[in-house]
């Protein structure tokens, strides 16, 4: 079963009576994962006493990866930049990099420099890659072998490498210049008699990945091909470094929500339990861009303020042409940018998405005109009145079906995010569009809709 | 280096000139995987052959695993009854539920009664679990051991239990009733000396799930814990199946698209290479929802049409409050949905996570709405204008944040997808309270703003 998480209440209790020992005693009880959200519910003090007794037990580095991230600052400034050190000498290099840039900036050098040579030496390596390339989310630890091992040697290097064996689920083959020739999965190695050696065992060209390749597309191809982990080659096919499963699945999760925030204008910072002090900051340039994006469809509506004035209960389908322009292009926006995100659209096929969510905005528009068209001759009793809806919701929605599917394919297109930003452009004209067919179809036969 | 995925104009040509020998050679060097995305250049009678081609090397089953949803209808139309039943019976009993709910209700019963009676039993099985449940995810093919085997032995079970072995990443101890002891990983197996028994060697107590959990939430223990896969046990602790990591991948992915698809009131189904037609179908409901819950709105309007008749500029502002309620609400709407989703959140928390999006709501419509009123101001020279839209945004954001918080907690609440429908009921509601307050007010202050 799944540790049942231990209200903080019976941990809050044993702090406050100064029972450190039994409050020590049930810590080590709790899985490293669920320490973190535990974290969530106690005052500062009681973090910095948590964190002492769980680096007492050796066991604060396994917090510090789990930690979810508005967390992270309060915990690594209760460990001292000593202690710190010491506890981030512990992980995985590439553990270390993502902690080590959430450090504030005057804290970073000071305990780099704690760091021993060869982690600092590492750590300038991982910097050489692009943000959130394979290069920053790879290992360094793996085992290689040469192909003229048997079985039996393989078995015994993979025992030799002690703590490691824990994450070991490919043994990785190397030739004498460290260029990857092949992979044995550790069950194959397990299966096979003895004496077979490494090269006979191996599955020769393996799917790899160079550094430079974004974490997502690192998480399509683990995903496509079900591997356990990935190794990093360069150029030349040397190995650098393995991605395992467990930071795929991070990336997975992780790029989910920033396609989804960046669709809503958010920071990837900005979640449920953040400060809204920080939500606000986060948020308010983007709501700020909105002001003027709407401003600038207002502006349209200012355009025909004379027809307006003649007819003002025009003013009251504004709503209707605005929210129907609004879901169009919002279902058009997440069909394409989701269908970007999971590598089933490139380029070139990007003119058939654009040409099919236009055909189905059209569509749409036709069949719910029709429907805004009768209700409005009902109520009015003016058949041109029907016309200009009508004719106006298929103008937004076959606009919003194009506009939903280009955008984002055009932002991929000059290199940038395809989902940020592309939900206020794609509303923006779109509402632009509906309002200026709408009032100026409505003043052209304006003489018929008395 | 992963396969380079070749056009599928060479497919096409040998396929066209009759080079069937060549098509299957250079079918067969190609990932079943990649074959998926190939077929979908392909007409009919080409997937007909590429089908036919693949059933000869034995390798119908990868492909039908591999396939994108909408590919699935046409190559099992393609495999006859008795040969689709034959493929079947090769794949695991998680994939044959799949891939038999997407079969059309006529062809399925031909289909499971040619399936051995074992499968048909297994089958019968699976569908006492509700969907998208643990035992609907979970596959039956696993090596159990019990506590007294030596490392050894344990070995030499791998290596007899043949193909299954390259599936292994635990081991499975029960005791002599099948209930779950504990779990030997492969790799800690690898690394013991071949006395030790599986009893000394396994991690007692391992973490798992029953048959009913829902898959998103079997989703969030293996990121949690980082496994690699999870045991389904009953209530007595009897050991049912396992979910592998590759399979969690995949919900993880499903599960993120339902989300951010929910959100846009989009179906599953509607992918970006889905036929017009089905998109179409698919989106019409919602877009009527839409559009009777922009016409609420717009009946809040047309409550005040007197006022905009004395006053037909405020109709420009409609737009404004519209845009700036829309964009606050999916906000709001998106850190929470996607805050339950990741299990930050709960209900016991839930009261936390409204506050705080009020706040920030309340916040951010001050701000936006002092810009918007100046700009009002300069324009109009009127200052009761700028403060009718100061308070206008104020409550518009302010309700929109509340509703965003609200609405999808407490539809989770009363046991409903807490994205969908959210979207709707948040910005029709935001939207009505924004032209309530923003006409309300302007009706009150008539006389100072002419």
């Amino acid at each position: 079963m799944a540790q049942p998480i231990p209200t903080s209440r019976i941990l809050r209790r044993l702090l406050a009576s100064g029972a450190h020992g039994r409050a020590a005693n049930l810590l080590g009880r709790i899985h490293p994962a669920d320490v973190g959200p535990l974290l969530g519910d106690l005052g500062p003090d009681e973090i910095r006493t948590v964190v002492e007794l769980l680096f007492r037990q050796q066991r604060a580095e396994n917090l510090l990866r789990e930690l979810p991230f508005e967390l992270l600052g309060d915990v690594m400034e209760a460990l001292g930049d000593s202690r710190l050190a010491e506890v981030l000498g512990r992980l995985e290099v590439d553990d270390v990099a993502e902690l080590v840039d959430a450090l504030p900036e005057t804290r970073r050098e000071a305990i780099l420099e704690r760091l021993p040579q060869q982690r600092q030496r590492e750590l300038k390596r991982l910097e050489l890659y692009p943000a959130s390339s394979a290069g920053r989310v790879m290992t360094t630890s793996y085992v290689a072998l040469d192909e003229t091992m048997t079985s039996a040697e393989a078995v015994e290097s993979i025992r030799a490498s002690g703590d490691l064996a824990d994450s070991i689920l490919y043994l990785y083959v190397v030739d004498e210049n460290h260029c990857l020739r092949g992979v044995v999965p550790i069950r194959r190695l397990v299966a096979s008699p003895s004496d077979r050696t490494c090269g006979e065992l191996m599955l020769p060209e393996p799917v790899r990945v160079t550094p430079e390749v974004d974490q997502e597309e690192v998480a399509r191809i683990v995903a496509r091909y079900d591997l356990l982990a990935v190794p990093v080659t360069d150029a030349d096919g040397t190995l650098l470094g393995v991605i395992t499963v467990d930071d795929v699945i991070d990336v997975i999760t992780e790029e989910a929500t920033e396609d989804m925030y960046h669709l809503a204008g958010l920071s990837e910072e900005d979640r449920v339990f953040s400060p809204p002090r920080l939500a606000i900051r986060k948020r308010l340039p983007w709501m700020v861009l909105n002001l003027a994006t709407v401003i600038l469809a207002a502006s349209v509506v200012a355009l025909f303020e004379h027809t307006l004035e003649q007819m003002v209960s025009l003013a009251l389908f504004l709503p209707v042409v605005g929210g129907m322009a609004g879901n169009g292009g919002i279902q058009a926006l997440t069909v394409t940018t989701r269908g970007i995100a999971l590598g089933e659209i490139e380029f070139s096929t990007g003119i058939r998405a654009v040409t099919k969510e236009t055909i189905v905005g059209l569509s749409l528009g036709a069949a719910t005109g029709l429907i805004c068209a009768l209700l409005a001759f009902a109520w009015s009793g003016n058949p041109y009145l029907g016309f200009v809806l009508f004719l106006s919701l298929v103008v937004t929605l076959t606009f919003a079906g194009l506009f939903g599917a280009a955008v984002p394919l055009a932002l991929k297109a000059i290199g940038q995010d395809p989902a940020l930003g592309a939900g206020v452009i794609v509303t923006t004209f779109t509402d632009a569009f509906g309002f200026l067919t709408f009032l100026g179809s409505a003043t052209l036969l304006l003489d018929r809709l008395h």
